[in-house]
């Protein structure tokens, strides 16, 4: 099959891999529908994290086309979202809800398992990890705001959920990557009263706006933390949200949050300098990490299938499969916020 | 007034202050009772953390003699205990349950203002401050657990609600100082099932086990994590303590802690790691820091008049302020794991 194959920085082309099979009685064979490039795989394009050389991209949507004998509730033809990381939804952390972290579980698109950047996949534990699409015939907005389920919102909502964002609180939320914009949708979903979006692009302060954000700030660093404060009466704000992962970012999530609050972390850390000092000084908390995407899938698919969010709207460049490439570097250059890509099966495979 | 005088590094000795008199009509004046050695003294005492010379100590209980005009609340004879920060009651830090941020606030003993460690103290903004101890004529086992209200208890109080130790959650508690143990027997009193307390000194284990501590392991570093991991399936505790700050303990904490879990960080950090990796990749989450003890003392004060807990088991070790220098001593040297400090006035102040 065809496949984006990652063979080093600045180097994603189509090339062909094994077709997927059922090889585990708890496999599925997922076709690829809709993909797209994640920020995390920007890292890797950049060199900036390393990548075994191989299968890349973990956020797919798909229809089931092979089901393996100890699979339960799928059926061939299911419209199915894939969480970025698979999971057997039996262990100790995926009772506890960190599907993420799960003992059996892996990603997608490491190299070796395939990627949702293909035509298709095999998914190992099938039936506790892809979550089926009620209904038929879904609009394209809405095949894209499922497609965000896959990581981009659920990402969000981690940060949000992870700096317990309650109703009626004031929000910052650092950072305009489809990450961030999607926390802002999260926090606008969970209630906050006051979202404040730190952007200085216009497109993106568009979409900020569009997902509920009530305060657009264009200062970066210093100066963002000063402007913060002075808009929370030097108090600061209840969440902060990171949602980048490099040392400026988490400085400035740090220097805006209220003591006593918990900043919520999802941005691979790039370079960000000991925070103990402020976790023990100011009473800053730090909470969030890799989103356990199957757990929240179920609570975020009802208001995505009801129209009620629309995480999608972050996708606002899209290319099919051969040019997977442009995909990157459009997000790369920063002339796309994500990347989306339509993925037809152009060979009969097997 | 006769006084601990920091004078640096290994150099506590009995001096003279100027008598304390209110100054502000927020102010108090309190005559000591009792007053104690922090583990955080220790820190100063051997020149790991910079301290002013001058008053030193913040941890006391004592008599009202004397109440400024604007105090509410306080007579003249009552028994208070001091949390170690001065706080308002009314700023937003105050207000959210983080007395120890309060924009107005400050510590006891630290090298200006008076210290806990001498025979009186003039308080700022008094009537927000200080607890009233209802009732009269309190043993000694119970003063002494008064004064543990002062700091020890409330911090160790905080470890575990940072760390959202819950009824029936398995815990594990690093470090056997006073914080730690008072961390223990504050999971205890939360209705921990299982607290693991790491500690290989006899006397130490003793008081553990008497805190409400189940499994007791003398393994330290990966050891500890190892014996650990066994002891809970693999899984990690579902919260864990860190109450020393040093990079070994903090490195045991995170390794202990199961990925969805907050770690209860109150140790002043000395040489830890980044954790930031761990924060993001195991999904560990840290909070803590100094501990809001006058938002605590309330809910803690009527177990400890009932008789529930008896948190000022942790002191070990007394003597007076004549012999301030062997408090320290002692535990610097681990011979006691808390000094008190029994303070009489000698000389008519005034």
């Amino acid at each position: 099959m065809r496949a984006a194959i990652f063979n080093g920085p600045h180097s994603i082309q189509v090339g062909q891999r094994p077709d997927p099979a059922v090889s585990a009685p708890t496999d599925a064979v997922v076709r690829v529908v809709l993909g797209c490039v994640c920020g995390s795989d920007l890292w890797y394009y950049r060199g900036e994290t390393p990548h075994a050389k191989g299968s890349i991209g973990h956020e797919f949507i798909g229809l089931v086309e092979e089901v393996g004998a100890d699979v339960r509730g799928l059926t061939v033809g299911d419209l199915v979202i894939a969480p970025f990381k698979y999971c057997d939804g039996t262990c100790p952390h995926c009772r506890a809800g960190v599907s993420s972290q799960c003992v059996a579980g892996g990603a997608f698109g490491d190299g070796n398992i395939d990627g949702g950047q293909g035509e298709a996949v095999r998914v190992p534990l099938a039936g506790s990890t892809l979550v089926v699409v009620p209904g038929s015939g879904h609009s394209d907005e809405m095949m894209r705001s499922l497609l965000a389920l896959s990581d981009v919102m659920c990402t969000g909502h981690h940060a949000a959920v992870s700096a317990d964002v309650k109703s009626g609180g004031v929000v910052a939320v650092v950072g305009d990557g489809a990450v961030g914009l999607s926390a802002v949708l999260a926090a606008h979903r969970l209630g906050a009263a006051r979202i404040i979006a730190l952007s200085r692009n216009p497109a993106r302060q568009e979409v900020a706006r569009a997902f509920g954000a009530t305060d657009i700030l264009a200062e970066r660093g210093e100066a963002a933390i000063e402007a913060i404060l002075e808009l929370t009466d030097g108090v600061g704000v209840d969440a902060a949200l990171e949602c980048v992962g490099t040392a400026q970012s988490m400085a400035t999530a740090l220097g805006i949050a209220r003591p006593g609050s918990v900043v919520g972390v999802v941005g691979v850390p790039h370079g960000i300098e000991n925070p103990m000092e402020t976790v023990i000084f100011r009473n800053i908390g730090l909470r969030g990490g890799v989103a356990p995407a199957r757990t929240y899938i179920p609570e975020l698919l009802p208001d995505v299938l009801a129209g009620r969010i629309n995480p999608g709207r972050v996708f606002d460049y899209e290319t099919d499969l051969d040019h997977i490439a442009d995909a990157y570097a459009a997000m790369d250059e920063r002339r796309a916020i994500k990347s989306l890509i339509r993925i037809e099966t152009k060979e009969k495979r097997r």
